[in-house]
This record gives structure tokens, sequence and C-alpha cells, in this order.
């Protein structure tokens, strides 16, 4: 009856380790035993109490009543702690440990949409463009890292905020699409198109995201950037993100995604009508 | 352009660490601090990849999604992997550490309900009871850890799973409060009811931890128990659970709430029409 016996100390995170069964894959085994391990120990590090952990049950709960195909929350949590960039990281250079170095990655963020259109070459992905919005033609060419090659047909999946600091699909008045869009490249792997100028914007702060950054007493601003999913048959495929070099909040993006190379300058443009800047974006592909 | 860069590493983390602003307040650093440190950590040790990350985001999404105020699904995720009862233990232990040993504790669980009814001693929490349900007369003596002395007007909260594994909430064919109910010690801190003698259940498998328990090829069951919260004024309250000393399931409880000193023997009645078993519970309670 007495509370006199041992704490919990790593006999008991081990017996929760051993309760894997034999027929987990080994993947599984390891992935979950290291998990457990370094949950236990963060609980031990700072004597968690039973009211902090409600606490952080709750934010999990909240961020999956949050999340719908339109928006992804717990995704969003994980981005303020730095875990994207982390696994982002982790991942890629897992991928390409044999390779040549191919253009750096960004993480993917949770305002990509699989069905963006196809669009032409040297076309908009602005629409309605705000009375703010600096357009920009935006271009470069697509090669293969190890040999330099151009690849045609290469496809280049755009997306960015408009000034507001809202995608489309979180924007009633943007029509559906808009500045989002897939180009393929010609037969010197080039491709162009017109879009903005980015914007810096806040992550949406009205769920368990904004309140963590609130409790840690922490801006909500990502610096200004243009995402990109570049792919072609043969070479692994390419998630990026852009970063205006001259935008505030390069040091501290509240989810951390800025990395070394992935900085672009924008051009002032005084002979093209239909655009303010200009900016040239190659990149180069490794081979899968 | 390329990323030949370092890795992400433990500067990576340290910048995450440091963005915390001036006006967190000191337990929200040091938790936050230990929680980035530990899953950066973790994603380190087992190279995660951006797949199995998302994976994780979409059972945390969907813990939310299927929780409500009847169901605490983010709750059950962190009991599979021993997270709440080691909390628990903590918490405890802290809360103790100046006093004599109590009652031992054990984890709420995610069926305790604020609005059970007060009801009278000797009375009964089982209504309907099922074909196959063994009736019990429970009874016990509260006291003071310190003193020994009864303690009158002392409260029980008790709740237990039907026969079929369910609790009223989750059961529509069981009456509101069925097997729940809260007793108050008389003057010699005496409190009886008859329940059932409870019978293992599993936990329910129908969403993010019921996939983790598949997945890492562990079953679903807990052993025979009835949950209890005692509480007294001028005393630390009391949140435990009482296993069935004959139980299956005692030394692999998929939750892991079984601790030292927490079985109890069911004693078989001859002279009693209304109840098949006798079960005697005595509580000390430690000052606050």
């Amino acid at each position: 009856m007495a509370s006199d016996t041992k704490p919990l100390g790593q006999d008991f995170t081990q017996s929760v380790i051993d309760a894997t069964g034999p027929n987990a894959t080994p993947r599984m085994r390891t992935v979950m035993a290291a998990l457990i391990q370094h949950v236990h120990d963060f609980a031990r590090d700072v004597d968690l109490t039973m009211d902090e952990w409600l606490a952080g049950v709750d934010m999990i709960n909240w961020a999956g009543r949050m999340s719908s195909d339109r928006r992804n929350e717990g995704q969003l949590l994980c981005d303020v702690l730095g875990l994207e960039s982390l696994v982002d990281d982790i991942t890629v250079r897992a991928a390409n440990k044999a390779g040549k170095p191919s253009t750096s990655t960004a993480i993917l963020g949770p305002f990509w949409r699989a069905d963006a259109p196809v669009r032409e070459n040297g076309t908009t992905i602005t629409f309605d463009t705000p009375s703010d919005g600096q357009v920009t033609f935006m271009h470069g060419q697509i090669t293969c890292a190890d040999t330099g090659r151009p690849l045609a047909k290469a496809k280049v999946d755009v997306w960015q905020a408009s000034t507001n600091g809202l995608y489309e699909q979180q924007d009633e008045k943007q029509v559906d699409h808009n500045l989002r869009g897939v180009f393929v490249t010609d037969a010197e792997g080039r491709y162009s198109f017109y879009c903005l100028r980015p914007t810096p914007y806040p992550v949406p702060m009205d769920g368990p995201a904004g309140k963590l950054l609130k409790l840690l007493d922490r801006h909500e601003y990502r610096p200004a950037h243009i995402h990109l999913i570049v792919t072609a048959d043969g070479y692994k495929s390419l998630t990026t993100q852009i970063f205006d070099s001259k935008s505030d909040y390069l040091t501290d993006d509240s989810v951390f995604a800025v990395k070394d190379g992935l900085t672009v300058d924008f051009v002032p443009l005084k002979d093209n009508p239909k655009a303010e800047y200009d900016l040239e974006y190659n990149v180069k592909l490794a081979a899968a």
C-alpha cells in the first residue's frame, strides 16, 4: 500500500519498449524504441506534471480538430519547433548520400495542392493582382547535377502567398489556384512565368501553434518566399523554398526553414512593362 | 546552391531553443527547451524520414478528430506509450516528497466523469447487472496516513467498465452513470457499495492508439480493475486503480498502469445473497 517504491526509471521505460511484439517491423521497433526513450527522458528531465502533460494532450487534440484538407495544424505545431526542417534535412541527406551536390531543399509546408493547373511558359500565376503587388518575371533552367545537361519536360510546381499573407485556399477573395501553377521546361530546360515578389506573412495564430508561439514569446512571421517542387523523369524530386535576400525575418523564420543557398536577389527591371523585377533561379537535379 | 553544407545538428537545435523570447515563463522555457532537444535528438537518432514524420502528424491529427467530451484519443496515444503512468509517478512523488507513505496511485484514464452522482453507502452502482456479472461488496476505511485517524466525510469516487468491456458513456445500452458513483464516508471513515468484480477489457482499437498497438504487435487488453479518486478536506487527493490479483494481463497491461501495492483479493462470500465476493480496500491519505 505504501508508495515508498522506486520511481519509474529506465527499467520502466525498457519494459514499455520491450512490450513491442515479434511481428513489428524492424524499422517500427527502432523508431518507436527511440521515441519512447526520448519522451520518457523528457518527462523525467523536467519532472513533467500531470497538468502540464494534459495541457500538451489538449494542444494535440486541438490541432487535430482544426486540421482539414485545407489546413494541417499538427504539421504547423511541428514546424514551429523546427522539426520539419530537421527531418527534411535528414531525409535529403540520406537520399543524396552517394550523389553530387544538388540544389538545397526546404520544407513543403501545409499549403501545397496536388491539383495545381499546368500553365504555359511566359504566362502568369498572378490574377487579380493586388494594388501593392510587385510583379516579377521568374525564369531559369533545370539541369542535371552530374552532367550539366539541360532537362527538357521537367516540371516546376510553384506556389506563393498573396501580399495579404494568405494562400488562395485560405482566402475567399482569390480565384481558385491563384499564385499557383505547374510549368514544363522546353527543349533547353527553361521555364518562365510572372508571379509576385513575395512578402513576409504570419503563420495562422488561431490554433495551438499560435498559442505555443505566444507562450514562447515568439513572433509568427515567415520571411518572403516562393515554394517550388521540381521533378524530372529519372531524377530525384526537389522540394524547396527560395527567400528574398532583402526580406525581414531571414534570421528568425518562425518555422526555421531558411538555409544556406536558398536566398535569391530580385533585380529591378526597366524595359518590361509587365514586371517590376527579374528573378533568375536555376535548379540542379540529382539522378535518381 | 549546393547542399554540401553541414547537417542540421546541435547548433540548429540550440537556435530553435534560443528563439524563445524574454517574456516566456521560466517553466515554459525549461519544459520546451527539453522537449525541443529530445524531439530533435529522436529524429537524428533514427534518421527520421519525411514520410515517417508525416505518418506521425497524421496520427496526431486523427487523434484530435476522434476526441470529444466522451473520448480522449490523444491521452490514449500517450497511455499506450507509458507516458501517463510515468507522469503520474513523477507528479505524485514530487507532491509527497516530504510526507509519509500514502496509498499508491495510478492513472486517471479517459473515462472519469466530473458529474457522477453521490450515492448512499450500502447501495449499488450496478444497474441492469449483466448475466455474467459477479456482484461484489466493496468496503473500507479512509484514514490519515500520518495519524491513522479515520476521515469522516471523505469522498470515494468510483467507476468501472461492465463485463462487455465498455464504460457507460461508451455503451448506449447502459443507463446513465451505471457503474459509477461517489460515496461519502461515515463518522468512522467507512464507505461501502455493491459493484461488479471487474473483468479485463480492450482499449478502443478504432483510432490511432489502436493502429499503433497493431504496428507494435501488441495486445490491447487491460487487466481487471476499478478506478478510484479519494478526496478529503485538508488531504491530498488520491487517484488510483485497484487490480484483481487473479486477473490476466497484470504483467502486460496495455497502458502500463499496474504498480506494486495496487492488486487486491476478491474473497468469495457465502452468507450474502446480494453478492458473490467481498472486497475490502482501505486508503491512507497524506495531509495537504
